[in-house]
């Protein structure tokens, strides 16, 4: 039985479940701890893909945290985290995300503007002299290429690159490129997703100036097949916006071959989402060209927006 | 001119002034930036002695920061920084306390708990590689042994002993607990220092529960010798609580060599202060036997009594 469990964000992605993997082992191995990796819920298709081809099991998914401590990876902020953080102390963060976060006491916070927390605990490895076994470095390997898509998104550093090109050595990935591709083209599979899973596979509650901004985020090699199934996704946005009390929902339908992206917008403050982008909605839909990354692309002009 | 300017908590102690002037070397001699320490106030008695020993100039003192971004050290806290910071971009932050800080976007932070801000920057300049000159080891040799009393403080570290080993044979003191108790007993010449200068010395802000608290710290080799100008210290707390709107104001005289504390209390919350440490105030004076840190004897107990 751990007693620090490890864990990313709500609604995970492959940077969140390779990060809490990499964590726990690098706390277990270096710095003699008993940490368990879980997550706040199932992998997605292209987490799934990165799992099976390193023959990995998924981390246990957890809907409370019942250790006295926990440690926080790709994520600081509560309202993405497990339900009853406010009963549990954080004893550490790795993430690469803006900050807001308050503590009782020092503690571990690392926070770095890297493409992905996978090339943050590379270093952490190499200053702790730690080797990373093979198919945890294919899981961190997938993990910037998740982020970064393939190193395109405007979220990349100079960083990721070289931790990249070292994990997929690691990993035996001989050409990380076509492994690349392979592994984002696998989260595109849409077909077999409902609109449930689409709008929350990948999304992240804001608030922003006091309302409640949910953003969702759908990569996909052709943004009309997303589209095609717009009147479906409007009603399940519809639904959980008045479920779970979000002022506006937006899903960023993101082309991952093009590097540009759709928003669909739900809810209220349409004008201040048109407002943001300098483009005006048409039913709740607008273009954004080469807008790939919510992070440094969408939160910070709806920030922006809603704070003007 | 510099375009970053790096800097510490107001009433700088040792810690605060090293690790500015320790970062900065950092920031522009591994990462090419163009940084500047500087200081939120004039050095104390036992940062002017480390200063002097090395033959180092102390930082320019700032008023308003004139940069757009800044990097903080030793502190994360709004309350304890440039009245400015709202107005600039924090780039970064070193510090090893508890955390209350927001961001718009992603940033260097890194907050580890241990003894001092300086063991920090010694694993990040074997990080960076990069050799730490022989007078900035000793100012963060000095900058360890007074935040951890050395050694003796319980803030101290298993990573504390060997920065300060290593950092004393860099700096070429040949016997870092004789060169220690000289530069702490430099601190405590109190005779020459007013009133004034003793409550603000060390002092910092703290919310409780939405009550405004100030703590003052002085270190001496005899408490009676401060108690010796009680109605005088008492004064300049109460006129400094009402121009500043503090609630309570508590000076913490710690005795160096005995390790243990006596607190002077003025203004409300007398009742609350009495309750965190299982006292009673006579006359808003207690003794707190083996209590020497604000940061882990202090602050946590009156978080709680405050809160409860």
């Amino acid at each position: 039985m751990a007693d620090l469990l490890v864990f990313g964000h709500k609604s995970p992605d492959t940077d969140t479940i390779a990060s809490a993997m990499a964590t726990a082992y690098l706390l277990n191995n270096a710095y003699n701890l008993n940490s368990e990796a879980v997550a706040l819920g199932e992998p997605n298709a292209e987490t799934a893909f990165a799992l099976k081809h390193f023959d990995l099991a998924a981390p246990r998914v957890i809907q409370k945290a019942d250790t006295p401590e926990v440690f926080l990876v790709d994520h600081n902020e509560a309202s993405q985290s497990v339900d009853n953080i406010a009963d549990v102390t954080v004893a550490g963060v790795y993430d690469h995300h803006k900050i807001n976060f308050q503590s009782a006491a020092p503690l571990w916070f690392i926070n770095k503007p890297l493409g992905s927390v996978a090339t943050i605990l590379y270093g952490e490895f190499q200053q702790a002299g730690l080797d990373i076994p093979a198919n945890l470095a294919g899981m961190l390997a997938s993990a910037i290429i998740s982020d970064t898509l393939l190193l395109k998104s405007p979220t990349t550093t100079p960083m990721d690159q070289p931790a990249l090109a070292a994990l997929a050595k690691l990993a035996g990935i001989e050409d990380y490129e076509a492994y690349g591709l392979e592994l984002l083209k696998a989260g595109t599979d849409l077909s077999s997703r409902t609109a449930q899973d689409l709008i929350d596979g990948d999304a992240k509650t804001f608030e922003l100036n006091g309302q409640k901004v949910r953003i969702g985020q759908v990569n996909t090699v052709d943004v009309d097949d997303v589209f095609a199934r717009r009147a479906e996704l409007e009603a399940a946005m519809q639904t959980e916006l008045s479920a779970d009390g979000y002022d506006t929902f937006i899903l960023v339908v993101t082309n991952i071959l093009d590097s540009d992206s759709d928003l669909l917008v739900v809810g209220d403050n349409q004008d201040k989402v048109a407002a943001a982008f300098g483009v005006e909605l048409t039913e709740g839909r607008a273009s954004l060209p080469g807008v790939v990354s919510r992070k440094k692309q969408v939160v910070p002009p709806l920030t922006a927006a809603f704070e003007a």
